[in-house]
């Protein structure tokens, strides 16, 4: 089985929204070995609409489709549906039923009225209905095709697509595992990398396929196998990861993990090291990066955003003096950061970054996208410096927290602390 | 002139990666008044390649690709473009020296010959060098077509948008502007919003086009047309924004912003007051948002993440027993939070919040999705609570802090600070 997926809406060609629909249900429906083929993304109009059914069909048996199912004017997604399988709209008691709970439970029961055509559906359609907004995902089976349309907020995709979409797939169709395993290999470029394993990768089975990628300057060599059995899958792939220990073993720094917070938690929990953050430049994107991980609290103990120079005097205690002498952005304000922080969390680990994310300079001069971290283990401290002049903000903050994380797992296995 | 985009990556379809580069890409080719009317995202196979440039094709006068350049052996957008081209690949000796210099200031000359095969490209190609990575651009012109193939590694991409590709095109070509304007409502669902604009809706001249975006509960109103005179643009559009004043007035809190931590950006600067953050539940995403708008540095002075309980105590000035006798997450851990941070960072503003973001419950068992907000400006206090038991980790720290940040400018504009 392939799936196809459709992004419907205006604002996601317009660049004001990121389509992060579509990262998601690719990746539960991997989790079912069910790979996406292709994403169509198609403007609120139904033409493009009924175009793109009509491509999806050609590539794959299960379209979902995400968006144009709102209340109002700009929201064709219905109406092209009914055009392509010419079909009929009718109310659907049950569905409306659950309309009137869900306003009701929100102490808005004067809106069901106007809110009745969301209760008007496909004839044809299965309903799943939406515990987290007026839209029903309605699903048409034809020609043995399943064909899904969702509504496009993503907080009302995800519980749809986990809840309802992927156990009724997982239940009617025996499906194949999909089973990816990624190590990650530092200090070593892509082109040198490729070179090194060539033999490696040549001999690899035909249904096991590699991927390289690159994230900063960490590379994810990542082995993709389909079939029926996930633990024989499992075992062809872990031979092969084997094979490659001796011959880039030293560049490894991890074996199974995939994001870095990841694998720096299962390295935190298992040295039993707490950890704090000091941050400037990445105006609070490293600790976010920490808290995304579900469990971080364990050793996630705080932060702070010292962001005025003056609360990195008052609270971090860095010394005026180093400030007036080095500037803000130096090794040094840096390192007395991860001291300051270190200190007032009472953590093993401090972290803490100091830098001109642009697009101005800041107030001492400093250079657009240079960067210092300073990482403090214990009583070791390491201080480093990036230079990423062509960076906007956010990715600024973005890669540089990646880095500092990268920089840890490294210190971390290779200093055995 | 039409723009399509395709995104060529297996690491997309697999649920891996987010797509960043086609709303970065999007966003740049509207400025310059070229729509994008459709993207295909494509695995990393030559056949879905030549597929989707022959259906690219017959949509649109510009195709942008990006992905599928690196030196390893699972790229292959060079060869299907050479295929799809009928053309042949030829080493460019300029874009040679443009990589060995490229190497040799990252003192790594000793790659050179490794990433030759860099340096060769398709024959008919113009070539916009590639200041931060090895994969040059290329650009194809044929039959009145244009067809530009990028890296697919986002700080790439970006630069050579921003700095080569779009002053190209917009010396190029004598191209429309597309303006677009937004306007921000809150308290009124989106069913209402319809209904009590509705005759003014239909009245909107033909090329006026008008959506619905909601982003939490805040629905933002965008209204975009397209012309040769931008200012000409501009003032149709704002007389069809006058006229909306007497319907909705009350409910709007921005007339032209679009990122709520933007129109919060404006209301601070204006009225010359300073934030600091205390987090727990969002982890740092909400000094993240705020610290995202260039310029953020003369009002938001830092903030604290009290990730474990007692940083709050120890910190924040919480008091233990206020926890012991209503749990970490309530809205007397909030509101003392908030005025903790209000006291050490000395600042107009301070934003807490506390909650349960999940997956697992908290060491005092309240309820998953649950979570506390305090807005504090000068002596005013104000404390609120949300419930999202479907959301995830990291869609629930940026739901809460944008619902913060949204009634901070509420409260702003109503109470007049």
């Amino acid at each position: 089985m392939k799936a196809v997926l459709i992004t419907i809406g205006d604002e996601i060609l317009s660049g004001n929204t990121v389509d992060t629909n579509s990262n998601f249900i690719a990746g539960e429906l991997k989790k079912i070995g069910i790979p996406v083929v292709q994403i169509f993304t198609v403007s609120d109009e139904i033409e493009s609409i009924k175009n793109s059914l009509d491509a999806a069909f050609k590539l794959g048996d299960l379209v979902i489709a995400t968006g144009g199912l709102g209340p109002t004017k700009d929201d064709k997604t219905k109406t092209a549906f009914k055009e392509f399988f010419s079909d009929e709209i009718v109310l659907d008691s049950e569905t409306f039923d659950h309309l009137k709970k869900y306003f009701e439970k929100r102490n808005r029961g004067h809106l069901l009225e106007l809110n009745k055509p969301q209760a008007e559906v496909l004839s044809k359609a299965f309903i799943f209905q939406n515990e987290n907004g007026s839209a029903p995902c309605q699903m048409i089976q034809e020609n043995g095709k399943i064909v899904i349309s969702l509504p496009g907020v993503p907080y009302e995709v995800k519980p749809l697509i986990k809840d309802k979409i992927i156990p009724f797939l997982a239940q009617k169709f025996s499906l194949n595992h999909i089973v990816t395993h990624t190590i990650s290999v530092v200090g070593i470029p892509e082109s040198l990398l490729s070179e090194q394993i060539e033999s490696w990768e040549l001999a690899l089975p035909n249904d096991i396929s590699l991927s390289y990628l690159p994230v900063g300057n960490r590379i994810k060599l990542r082995l993709t196998a389909q079939g029926k059995s996930e633990e024989k899958l499992e075992q062809r792939i872990d031979q092969e990861v084997q094979k490659l220990k001796p011959i880039i073993g030293d560049n490894v720094i991890s074996w199974s993990g995939d994001n870095i917070e990841e694998i720096l938690k299962q390295i935190l929990d298992e040295k039993k090291l707490t950890v704090a953050t000091a941050e400037s430049c990445t105006g609070g994107e490293l600790s976010r990066l920490l808290t995304s991980i579900s469990g971080s609290s364990t050793y996630f103990l705080g932060g702070i955003v010292a962001y005025d120079y003056h609360k990195k005097i008052e609270i971090l205690g860095v010394s005026e003096k180093t400030i007036q002498d080095k500037t803000v952005v130096s090794e040094e304000v840096a390192e007395e950061m991860s001291f300051g922080a270190q200190k007032l969390f009472k953590t093993n680990i401090s972290l803490s970054t100091t830098g001109v994310s642009g697009p101005n300079s800041d107030e001492f001069n400093n250079e657009i996208g240079t960067a210092f971290y300073s990482i403090r283990v214990n009583d070791f401290e390491q201080t480093n410096r990036l230079h990423l002049p062509h960076f906007d903000r956010n990715d600024f903050a973005n890669f540089v927290s990646q880095r500092v994380l990268q920089d840890l797992v490294e210190i971390l296995i290779k200093e055995k602390y």
